[in-house]
């Protein structure tokens, strides 16, 4: 899913200007900077209501202490939708409505892993999403443990039977996710029983994260989970001192019939072209553990609030400004494909796609999905937010984010909410993802951040450039 | 157990020494600093030793591995006490032998603590070590959340029946700590069913962390236990909503009858005045939750390499070094009392006893315990660990460390190590206390410290000056 763009960093503004203007034939020449440093003063209201706003964070707290985790299936998060959608009305927001999407319903059961030699130690772990189960006594197996597919390549002769351990130390979530994703095909296709995988953690204290897998309709199913990088490192040292682990999983996980949930959608409609939308938000669902607080509770929130804020300021900007909270984010990502094709033939008039998914932590800005001239407009928008310091746009590296990814693909202009993530992949899909781990201060500024920069895109005068011909 | 010193930190060395001479009437003046400077050269061997040392850490992983968690009572830390007297003998270290005493045998059980209304959730908890069980069906009551004693105090007219929740934020842990230790007594003081307490922790990822409480004879027992600080703020927003948790705790804790343990004794002994003891040492049992590594495997096994490297380098100080690896820090401390009572009529000629007990972190030096001219030797001692950053030497503020508190009280001078204790806090009595909290580096500056200033102490001409008649 993911786009190679051409850094323009270097190049000055107006240069991009000029560029973009001589090279993307057919499309609107974008807003000049005068014109968009005229918003500095809503953009100023807007900041100044943000950081002085209470709602969001009680909000937020009402929300994950109400409901707690809201897993795709659960009636947790059924409720939740309720309660937003009931609270989207009262805060006067427009063309409130949930839309139905059917989702996995998969449900984790009773489940343990234990080395059972050269002695016995009960180990934190948690079952991946849209894992099989084990039989009722579990797996007892001898652990193969490799640090990469490359290692587990080269000792296929071993793996015969065995439970294979990924044990990857974190380096990045992209580089280091692939073996809780893809973990279990890859030790399935050369014999193992079950596949566990370290926890995709860059910090642990004990504390195993979850997060789905997948499986390969020509590999047979194994079952699969993560363990504490703590335990992962006992095992480690255990195997390295000529003692060979053998473990027991054992899992109750299965996977219901799809269950139908909602992305909830809430709007201010444009003044001018309502049928043009500048879309922000985040995910509602979360993983069983924890409260979904920062994954994405938090972002779901700050987007809502930015939104609400616009109308509590009397702003209506020429466009629609449309509050997207989307279901199953976590173990499907039905939501967000259910949102593109419930929209199929007004993505075209899908000016921007905004998503907050990283925690609602101190932001910088964004990263960019789209043309060249975007980017530069984009610029130069954040910097109307350069008094909070979350004025720097830069291009998207990896994969947009995962719910306006097929939004991009179908050309959509996208932006990830940039946020200090030092301390995201602490409590990612963990039971640690709870409310005390983010800040109203945080959040004020996030909800800041989006606000301006959804309000200004919905009201220039014209559209943000796409690629070419999209 | 604390004991009140003058603080003399404002006067040069000089000046005290001086005073001390004049003030201390029969003891010996202390040395003077050239005396000790001169000691250079062999204070920079055992720190040359010590960062080069591998076998340590090597040493503390196969323990803690090996055995796992050590709690009083379990066969895991008389093995764990089996295989050090063994590796010890083999080391060549002298008089190596394990002295009896009688242990607490308190048994865990399983344990479960729920939010049962406004909804479900299970809240992450851990007994504590002592309290009794719950009925098998478990507590069910509301909660009654406290922020302090002073707060119960005002509130004993809503105590009754309930489960009272102390929810006191961490400031430090001897302010912290008394919540956990006496909360028990206090809540049913007021006719509390059960008594609850936010771990005390510095920091938490869903990670409650275990400990000590007591009971009073006067008054009912009633069960006790910890949970995260995640879940002890979930229900103080809850509560604050309006909407006041009902809680069930469930725990087969239970009291076997006292077990039978050692505490672990090795020797260095002395050239000149073997019955002169300088002694050095961390306790061996831990909780039955994680590692132990950090509390205090770590500490144990840094006094004992401390040691073995005097040995090894071939350093035999004019006194006896003895490494002492006490049994049952954690829940009761009969093993420092065990030392005490079998050694007391030698405790005149223990010279100094040092423990390292806040795990094996950044030393930056000591804390003393004991006359001000003890402490201006200390000092002098201490400018010998100038070189790795371990050379400060402060007054001991609190109580004395655990396990040497009962000799400072026979006026045994006692020094605590001191480290950088930033994460001290968000590992103690928890299962993220484990090997990769620690690192090698850090595990070597402790060993050259502990030797450095055991060694020195051990071999100067005087003995180190004791408090005034003791």
């Amino acid at each position: 899913m993911k786009r190679d763009y051409v850094c323009l960093g270097l190049l000055t503004s107006a240069l991009a200007v000029a560029m973009s203007a001589v090279t993307a034939a057919g499309q609107q020449a974008p807003p000049q900077g005068p014109e968009i440093a005229s918003y500095a003063s809503v953009a100023n209201k807007l900041i100044d209501a943000a950081l002085g706003d209470t709602v969001a964070f009680t909000r937020l707290g009402e929300f994950v202490d109400t409901f707690g985790s809201r897993l795709s299936g659960t009636r947790s998060l059924e409720t939740a939708i309720d309660w937003t959608l009931e609270k989207m009305k009262r805060d006067g927001l427009e063309n409130v409505h949930g839309e139905t999407v059917m989702v996995p319903h998969w449900v984790r059961g009773n489940e343990s892993a234990e080395m059972i030699a050269p002695r016995f130690e009960r180990l934190r772990m948690l079952g991946l999403g849209s894992s099989i189960g084990t039989p009722p006594d579990g797996i007892t197996a001898p652990v193969l443990i490799v640090d990469s597919f490359d290692d587990l390549a080269k000792r296929v002769e071993e793996a015969k039977g065995k439970i294979v351990l990924f044990d990857v130390p974190f380096v990045s979530y992209p580089e280091t996710v692939r073996y809780r994703v893809t973990g279990a095909v890859a030790a399935a296709k050369v014999g193992a029983v079950a596949s566990l995988v370290r926890s995709i953690a860059s910090f642990s204290i004990a504390s195993p994260h979850t997060g789905n897998m997948r499986y390969d309709s020509t590999v047979k199913r194994i079952p699969s989970a993560a363990i504490s990088s703590e335990d992962a490192s006992l095992l480690h040292r255990i195997m390295a001192r000529g003692q060979p682990p053998v473990l027991r999983l054992t899992m109750e996980a299965t996977t219901l019939p799809d269950a139908v949930s909602r992305n909830v959608i809430a709007e201010l409609r444009g003044r001018e072209f309502p049928e043009e939308v500048v879309l922000l938000g985040g995910h509602i669902d979360s993983w069983d553990v924890g409260q979904g607080a920062m994954d994405d509770a938090g972002g779901m929130v700050a987007a809502w609030e930015a939104v609400r804020l616009m109308k509590v300021l009397g702003l209506r900007p020429r466009r629609t400004v449309r509050v997207v909270a989307w279901t199953n984010e976590e173990n499907g990502g039905r939501g967000n494909l259910g949102y593109r094709d419930s929209h199929l033939a007004a993505l075209s008039r899908h000016v921007l796609a905004i998503e907050s998914d990283n925690g609602v932590f101190r932001p910088s800005g964004f990263r960019f999905s789209g043309s060249d001239s975007g980017l530069v407009v984009a610029r130069q928008v954040a910097a109307l937010l350069r008094r909070i310091g979350a004025d720097t746009v830069e291009t998207e590296r990896n994969a947009p984010e995962a719910d306006i990814a097929p939004l991009v693909e179908r050309g959509v202009p996208g932006m990830g909410l940039n946020v200090d993530r030092t301390r995201y992949f602490w409590f990612h899909h963990s039971a640690g993802d709870t409310l005390d781990k983010l800040t109203p201060q945080d959040l004020s500024l996030c909800i800041a951040t989006l606000a301006v920069m959804a309000y200004v895109v919905a009201d220039l005068p014209q559209t943000l450039p796409r690629q070419s011909g999209r």
